[in-house]
């Protein structure tokens, strides 16, 4: 089964990526953009039939490999 | 209002980055990963407070800067 995850860098971590993409959608015609955060995203097939498994075992990845949680969060949608 | 955006890559396009992370996580102890792909994720924090003129707002965005859409998909959740 295929499992999604998304990485975001938690409040308060400066991301000047996100800061340089608002900023040059302002100058294209997007001045009401406030403000923009880039995160990361994974597609992950497993093979594993049991989806609170399947959870549990992408659980673990995020924690060992996918996020670096002293400044990321991650979720398991 | 907050929008949430994810990028992929479409099907097909090889994605050398998500296939160097399914080795590290099957060397790692999850050898039934058979399969990774990374996108990318972007929340967008707009001055608007019509949920479908952000959306339709944001989905321009995505066609304008924030996606190649030769190459990659996106979705707007």
């Amino acid at each position: 089964m295929k499992i999604k995850v998304i990485v975001t860098l938690k409040n308060g971590v400066l991301d000047p990526q996100g800061k340089a993409i608002q900023q040059t959608l302002n100058s294209m015609g997007f001045p009401n953009v406030n403000g923009v955060r880039q995160g990361k995203y994974f597609d992950i097939e497993i093979d594993e039939k049991d989806e609170i498994k399947a959870k549990s075992k992408v659980d673990e990845m995020c924690k060992k490999l996918l996020a670096n949680l002293v400044i990321e969060d991650f979720k398991i949608i």
